[in-house]
């Protein structure tokens, strides 16, 4: 317990981080045993290693630079649902023909909070306000559910889509607990594999740890680019070779409308023989805050949109379309090999980026301050960044209002990607859904409401209209519950059929 | 004053609207004076046939068959900032030229009154916050003297840009008293010309008129295509004819960022040798409210949002773009030849369109009923109507953040087309230009601003920065203000020059 007999004093003292031990003659014994544990798990000199290429790199001015650098994705590796239409149906079955051979896994980055939120839990077991009031966990295992089901009906095999679902220190127990809870929404719980990203402590522009409180350090994950770190540490990799797993679609938890595992994505990039894959939105407003993928020096990486100049971001190709379009929507493709050289060649080498933040500390007489300018930094590695180790990197651009529709702030007046948004896009997507499967809806006098509604008064309320994923995966197979029929919002479909919900009162 | 004396009571006995009358004996004398003044200026059959084409027209099931008769714009007719970069200086040229020769007018739409914005002002008069507070028509009439100016510099000739402005019955006292009020915003009175556009009443479906009060008839301005009717009856043809006026730019009130007489547009259809044109914006989602232009049975129109399938808007053509993606935006031009034999031959032929709408009424008791569905129809052309007659039609696709954002509704939650978003489009652009003009924002740490601001904080909050349109009608003239210079939010640039306004309390 004593921190002396561990060597732990020395090993502070020569990474300059003797303060951290500064206030332990005020803790109680069981905060002393906590910061003692916490202390004794960590490599300074590796952390101050981190520190100090990360703010190397952060200082050196490549930001100048990138402008002239980059050039964008060229047609040859980018596939489109727009443009190539015609070979969207081959992507599919390619890719169901992976799933259903049990090569497909879907690996969730979950390690985030929900802060910008305002919840406590993890962002996955948000509910939006759906009709059913599903989360955004239960919304995607019941995805992979239809997904492996198709595959099964497909091909008369039965097949496994597992799904790795990264935390982090602070979310782990909280959705480990929520899937127990929920009897993993159906899915098979040894298929549902929990790992756990590593954290970084946030330090001052001296290379000093940061205390949040005299017996705690100020921890952060190391971003989601810790994915891979995480892969190799906690066993994961060795997990997918025994499964057999070729092929991994690696997503972002927030984005409510995304289509885990997506056949199509994964058939192209495997069709294009692709060790790694982005998929892309089209970004039509320069100003939209949105990272772009493209080449920097011959090499893929998505550049942030706070990396380049105006000049840039409106720059034009000649059919009239922004050249640097390609919006990143934490959406990837990677095969197994690059993945496995990913996590142990490549990623290694990558310096962690420089996230200045107000953190609050502990001064010298124990007291909390709340800085009101940045004081220190976060250190973070992005999941993109080893892109540019790719051999045969690809490039798959979808429908925004289709594909992602990200759950990121609270309701507030004028929010973007809000629990609102994400609710709307999605009753909005089943809409249409049901609208091209040859259904209607009516209003309250019986009449066929138009397929744009009109927007007069001002608010762009969707149609109310959920259709459960274990009925549906893409807008498939509901040609024969709802062609030629009329349906009263709320529209429900799912394992009880197809019903339409009773207002209060009605 | 007895309407027994003038036939009056003959004249609604023969159109069967008898019932305007039923509640006269219950008026007072002014009451009386004001209904049979309204009623004496009236043509009851004409109204009664416009009722019954419009019906006609209305209940024939033209909406089923719209999809197949579709055909988008071809690109030969189409000028686009995007697509056509290397002509615009070209066209913005010819424009100027066309000005300075004092052949180009201007004309406003501005009849609608602020009901949906919660006003009882016309629009035109609404300030949406600009850190100046400047109105939209003051806005408006800036970018003309600005544009003026322009003419004249590149020319050395004295020109005028005459502004037509339409006002409905129930918005010419206030328009007129407002610009009078500010000395027509530096304008010279002269070239600011007034005109009022008819009113119909409103109608139920047995063809009788609604009376809204016992004495007073539910009357509506007639659409924006009542402008044709007016230009002919309110002297207005002639009046341009005296002028010698060429081209004709007619817009909507509501757009804060219009580009009034806009030089490239202009030039773009008179080197096309167009009689008539449309300015657009390229729709991106096909389930976005907006109506588009495009060839129905080979004539132009405007097919409205609620007119088509989701299949339609959901066409696209080979490069990925919507089939049908040229958003009408209520921008067009006119050659002067093209508008008179509008006004003279084609406009009379055209029926009315039919809004179904939820009217107040008195009934038979006297009682105001406000029903909760639709009880009657409003009638109303639309200006866009008359595309088909044209013989030379072209397309001039332009960028939304630069030229588009309507002011439609009050500041609510989620609200589209609000002051705020107005007030943000504004500030946006002006702070694209600053930034193209070499110029730089800095933040309160004296950190420079990137071009993108980052999101995190959910709100899309653009950089305070408006400049006159006394100073740049476009972008233009601003290098040498702000070239390699560091400004602070708020950014004025004015008649006083570049200053920083300073926040409250600091």
């Amino acid at each position: 317990m004593d921190p002396s007999a561990s060597g732990l004093i020395h090993r502070l003292a020569e990474a300059g981080q003797s303060h951290l031990l500064q206030f332990w003659g005020e803790l109680s014994p069981e905060e002393q045993a906590d910061l003692n544990l916490n202390l004794q798990g960590m490599d300074f000199q590796e952390i101050n290693g981190f520190f100090k290429n990360a703010m190397e790199t952060s200082s050196s001015s490549k930001q100048e630079k990138m402008d002239t650098r980059m050039e964008p994705v060229p047609r040859e590796v980018l596939g489109s649902v727009t443009r190539d239409r015609e070979c969207l149906k081959d992507w599919e079955l390619a890719g169901l023909r992976c799933i259903s051979q049990s090569k497909v896994s879907a690996l969730l980055l979950a390690g985030g909070q929900g802060t910008r939120l305002g919840v406590s839990y993890p962002k996955g077991m948000y509910d939006v306000g759906l009709p059913s009031h599903k989360t955004l966990f239960q919304i995607q295992a019941e995805r992979i559910l239809k997904l492996q089901q198709l595959a099964e009906q497909k091909h008369k095999i039965k097949c496994c889509i597992p799904w790795y679902i990264m935390t982090s220190g602070r979310t782990m127990e909280s959705t480990k607990d929520f899937f127990s809870r929920h009897n993993y929404f159906g899915l098979d719980k040894g298929n549902v594999i929990f790992f756990q990203q590593g954290m970084l402590p946030a330090m001052d522009y001296n290379s000093k740890i940061i205390l949040e409180s005299k017996g705690k350090l100020s921890m952060a994950p190391d971003g989601n680019g810790g994915l891979y770190r995480a892969l190799g540490n906690q066993g994961i990799l060795g997990d997918m070779e025994r499964r057999g797993i070729e092929f991994i679609h690696v997503y972002c938890v927030d984005n409510i409308l995304v289509k885990v595992a997506d056949p199509a994505f994964v058939g192209f990039c495997e069709q294009k023989g692709a060790d790694c894959g982005a998929k892309v939105v089209e970004k039509n407003n320069p100003t939209e805050a949105v990272g772009v993928v493209c080449k920097v020096d011959g090499h893929y990486q998505v550049v942030e949109y706070s990396e380049i100049t105006l000049a840039t971001a409106e720059k034009r190709s000649a059919d009239g379309r922004l050249m640097f379009n390609a919006g990143n929507i934490a959406n990837h493709f990677f095969s197994f090999s690059f993945l496995r050289d990913v996590v142990q060649k490549y990623e290694p080498k990558l310096q962690h980026h420089v996230a200045q933040k107000k953190i609050p500390y502990v001064d010298a007489q124990g007291q909390l301050i709340k800085p009101d300018k940045p004081n220190g930094i976060k250190m973070e590695k992005f999941v993109f960044d080893i892109f540019q180790f790719a051999k045969t990197f690809v490039v798959y651009e979808v429908l925004r209002e289709d594909e992602f529709s990200p759950l990121k702030n609270a309701d507030i007046q004028d929010g973007k990607d809000t629990p609102t948004t994400a609710r709307h896009s999605l009753m909005s997507l089943h809409h249409r859904w049901v609208l091209n499967a040859g259904g209607h809806f009516i209003d309250e006098n019986g009449r066929r409401v138009p397929a744009i509604p009109s927007l007069k008064d001002g608010t762009d309320l969707p149609i109310k209209c959920e259709i459960s994923p274990l009925v549906s995966y893409g807008g498939e197979g509901l040609e024969e519950l709802v062609r030629e029929r009329e349906f009263h919002p709320t529209l429900m479909i799912d394992g009880q059929g197809v019903h339409e919900l009773v207002k209060n009162g009605v």
